[in-house]
C-alpha cells in the first residue's frame, strides 16, 4: 500500500532489485490480478508475501451484515492460503450507524473471531488483530490499544490469534512497551509494521502516514522493543501518504528502504 | 469558544437569557475586553466564570521557552483570581521541534507544575491538567489519558492539581471510567466538558467537535460516571467547530442548551 501506484509485477520487480525480501499485499490488487497469480508471481521474484490486509470489520451487529463479513473474512483467509503467507491482519470495524456502544462492538469482533478460528486452523493462517489509533476508534476500528488486542486475542490460541503492532497506532502509548513484551512472551506478535507521525493530520486522517524519519515516533526504540519481545518475523512499512502516491513508485520504495537502514535498522 | 463569534457581553446576556448560570473563558477574549471589566460584566449578569481556558504549554526543553511559558502561566493564574474562577485548565504542549521523547515531555511538565503550585496557592487557583485525545500527542498535548494525568497531579495537593474530564478526549478510552472514579475519590476532578464525536475529521483535528447529539458519545453515562465519582461542579460545554461559527451564536447557544437537556441532563 506503500507504493499502491505500481501493479503488482512493477512491486515485485522493483523489491527483488532493491534486495527487499517480501511485501505485504492487500486484497483488492490481488485479487484483480488473480491470487493464484499473484501468489505465481511472488515466488517467482523469490519473494514472500509477509501478510495479507485485511479483514475483519466485525462490528455489524444485524444478523445479515455479520454473515457476509464472515464469509468475506474465509474468503481472506483462504485468499491468505493460496499467496503462502501466515498472516491475515485483521481491522476490527467501527461502531454501526447509531450506535454509541463501543464496549458491545468490541464483543462482537470477539464472538466473530471465536466463529473464525476453525476455518483459520484449517487454512494455516493467523489471524492478527490490528489495534488502530483511538482516533479512528468511531468509524474503522474499535480496538484501540494493543492491550485490548491482546484481551481479545488471549481467548485463542497464540497461533490462530495475535496482534499487529504498527508504531503509527501504537507510538503514543505509556503502556504499548509492556504490551509489546506481553504479546512477544506468548508468541502474539503476528506482524510489525513502520509509519512515522506526522501532524499537520488531513481531512479523513486516513492518508497521513508519514515517511520513516519524518515524524515524531522513535522507529529504532520500537525495533528494539519488538526485537527483545522475542519478535523474528518481517518488519512491513506501511504508509498511506497521498505524497506518497503521487510519485514514482520505484523511487518511492527505494527512498524508504534507505528511509529504512537509516532509521531502522541496526543497534 | 463553542461561540467565539459573540462578544463577551453578548455573550454574558445570551447566557443570562437561556438561564445558563455561568461560562468558562478564554484568555484571549477576556484580555482584549479587559480582565476586570470581564469579571464586573460577568457577575453584573449574576454569571459565574466556571473556568479560564488556557495555561500549559509546558513542555519546551530550553530554559528561555520553559521560563517564558512559567511567566505566562502565572499570569494566567493571576487572570483566573481576577475572575473569581478557582480553575485554571492546562493544555500541557506537544513535543518540542525535533523530539521524539515523549516521556522526557511529560517530566517537564510535572517539573513545571511543581514551580507553579506556590503561586496557584496564593492566587486560590487550581491547575486543571487536561488529558487531550491521543491525535494530539505530537503537537498539542503529551497528556493523552486521564491515567497520566492524575499520575502527574497526585504528585500535588488535590485543591491545587487536578484534572479536566472531556468527553471528547476520553470517551474511547475503556480506562476512563475507572480513571473518572480514580479522581473522583481525591477530589480531583476540577472540570468537566462536554462534545461529541463525529466524523470524518477535519484537517489538522481542532474543529470538528461535535455538536452534543450528533455523534457517538454516549454523553449521559459519562455525565452520571462523573457524577457518580462524586462530582457537584459544572458541566461546560465547548465545542470547536466551524460550522457552529459560522451561525448565529445566540442560535447555537440555544440550541446546546437544548441539546443539553435531551442529552446529558436528567437519569
Amino acid at each position: 500500500m506503500t507504493v499502491r501506484q505500481m501493479s503488482l509485477p512493477e512491486l515485485a520487480h522493483a523489491c527483488a532489485r532493491l534486495g527487499i525480501p517480501g511485501a505485504g499485499l492487500w486484497r483488492e490488487p490481488v485479487r484483480a490480478y488473480g491470487v493464484y497469480a499473484a501468489a505465481g508471481l511472488m515466488r517467482d521474484m523469490g519473494l514472500t508475501v509477509t501478510s495479507l490486509c485485511r479483514g475483519g470489520f466485525l462490528t455489524a451487529a444485524d444478523t445479515a451484515g455479520r454473515s457476509r463479513a464472515l464469509d468475506d473474512n474465509r474468503a481472506a483467509l483462504d485468499e491468505a492460503a493460496a499467496l503462502g503467507t501466515d498472516t491475515l491482519v485483521l481491522v476490527s470495524g467501527g461502531l454501526p450507524p447509531g450506535s454509541r456502544d463501543l464496549a458491545g462492538a468490541r464483543e462482537r469482533v470477539a464472538d466473530a473471531l471465536a466463529e473464525l478460528v476453525p476455518h483459520a486452523r484449517a487454512a494455516g493462517v493467523r489471524l492478527a488483530i490490528e489495534p488502530l489509533h483511538p482516533m479512528y476508534a468511531a468509524d474503522r476500528c474499535v480496538v484501540s490499544t494493543l492491550a485490548q488486542a491482546l484481551d481479545i486475542a488471549e481467548r485463542f490460541p497464540p497461533d490462530r490469534v495475535g496482534v499487529v503492532v504498527d508504531t503509527y497506532h501504537v507510538w503514543w502509548d505509556e503502556q504499548a512497551s509492556t504490551q509489546v513484551a506481553r504479546a512477544g512472551a506468548a508468541g502474539r506478535i503476528h506482524a510489525f509494521q513502520l509509519a512515522d507521525w506526522t501532524t499537520p493530520l488531513p481531512h479523513g486522517v486516513l492518508n497521513g502516514r508519514g515517511q520513516l524519519g519524518d515524524g515524531c515516533v522513535d522507529l529504532r526504540h520500537w525495533r528494539r522493543t519488538v526485537d527483545a519481545a522475542g519478535y523474528r518475523g518481517p518488519i512491513e512499512v506501511e504508509l498511506f501518504n497521498e505524497g506518497l502516491w503521487g510519485r514514482d513508485g520505484a523511487e518511492v520504495l527505494a527512498e524508504t528502504a534507505a528511509r529504512f537502514t537509516e532509521h531502522v535498522a541496526g543497534p
